[in-house]
């Protein structure tokens, strides 16, 4: 008996004409009120990589969460707009029918893929220097919803707050983590694992107000051949708050994998109340 | 005589039809083979701005650089996909006429607008201490480009290399700027700011490789009224390199006002070659 890893289940697509395919949420990632942002994230990734028009590999992905999905199926709308000599660019939106019948957007994104070549490199985000996986502890799944159980998080520093109390603290979180069971990573794990990080607010504040991601994006940093080498290990995520204003706040991440490579860095701005 | 300004001739649009907008490649914000990347970025933001449908301010803007603007003329469709109770979606697209009379897609884009209440808020990026801009010299629009004579920019570190001597050095640059002439910040102007940092890569390496901005993301964390405050004052903008690997490298970037505010944090991922 063969089991289909959870991820591969939610990342089921139908493809069902030229850059159009149904896909159906994931029960597996399944957040408070719809799917894990990271999960949507992931999809769309998936669809580029499915596209037969495909060049090269993700560079850049923008996800705007427009409004929640309901459980049930979706379309995806992937377009391939404009292909120069080295990078594609890509719309997509994922649409489904609410309840009075109308067909809604639900999440626009926007794609960037590169055939990329060997030049001069640098990084100028190190990894932190911090312990090593198997010497932290694994943390249990919090807050009762589903989408948790399906990474495996071993925290650094920043975790949930354990009284919500209002105290402030820094909002800098480090974590190791990878998919639950392990899986080898590709982009489209990578895309969700952009997007483990708990609202920045929580940590901040000590209070857990309501608050979701308006926008993600990821710049991937990491070729094919550097996430097959990453494999099945962990990857360090590190996420910081920036700025919390007036119902936003912004989050920059970054993740790296244990060989001290940063695969991918992420931005997102997220809606908080109070 | 009333003279209209750059940046102004520049953000004039004319409604075709709804959604629908003709502009005008500008002169005066040229670059090297087509116009500066942050002209293009405000002109997007200004036609969110005028759409009678616009619920909110700017809160998150992406644009993607797929293809160079040619001088002349150029259609804007402007899509709010989305109207939620208090965000609203929109997706963007530049086009333009090629030498062989198709119509392209030259940029995309998305934005988010929000009706913004006041709630907690705090920041954890403080601007850093820096010499006043009365203190530091202004410094000559170099490489012969029109768009930079639109910027009065004071450095305070990080400036264009003198010797393109190969040295490396750290990627940070902090400078402060505003348009020039001096005209009241608005949420185009912003944006078009948030572009005006020099690629990273000639910085990091004193090579002046071919680089160009690929995708960019700004958060807008100041309000209509923040941006009115600040007036014709000086913004402070500080941008840094992230990782540099194989043909293209991210930037991450934030602009104070001269209070110390944090009106806008950037990112974006630029091409460069070798």
């Amino acid at each position: 008996m063969t089991m289909t890893h959870p991820l591969d289940l939610a990342l089921q697509l139908q493809s069902t004409s030229s850059g159009q395919y149904e896909g159906h949420t994931s029960p597996g990632y399944w957040n408070m009120v719809g799917p894990f942002g990271g999960i949507t994230a992931a999809v769309l990734v998936k669809a580029v990589m499915d596209h037969p028009d495909r060049l090269g590999e993700p560079l850049s992905l923008t996800v705007n969460y427009a409004g929640a999905l309901t459980a049930g199926p979706y379309t995806l709308q992937v377009t391939p707009v404009r292909t120069n000599r080295s990078t594609q660019h890509w719309t997509l939106s994922v649409l489904q029918t609410d309840g009075e019948g109308n067909l809604v957007v639900t999440t626009t994104a926007t794609v960037v893929t590169a055939v990329r070549r060997e030049t001069w490199s640098v990084s100028d985000e190190p990894m932190p220097e911090v312990a090593a996986p198997g010497d932290l502890p694994r943390i249990e799944p919090g807050f009762g919803v589903e989408w948790l159980q399906r990474y495996e998080m071993r925290q650094v520093q920043g975790g949930v707050p354990k009284d919500w109390d209002g105290s402030t603290s820094p909002s800098l979180s480090q974590l190791w983590m990878r998919d639950n069971p392990p899986r080898p990573l590709d982009f489209p794990a990578l895309a969700a694992l952009a997007d483990v990080f708990f609202p920045r607010v929580w940590l901040r504040r000590a209070r857990q107000v309501p608050a979701g991601t308006v926008s993600i994006t990821v710049y991937f940093h990491a070729s094919q051949d550097q996430l097959q080498t990453t494999g099945t290990g962990y990857v360090l995520g590190q996420a910081r708050g920036q700025e919390f204003r007036n119902g936003f706040f912004d989050q920059t991440a970054r993740l790296w994998n244990e060989a001290g490579y940063l695969l991918a860095t992420s931005h997102q701005i997220v809606y908080f109340k109070e």
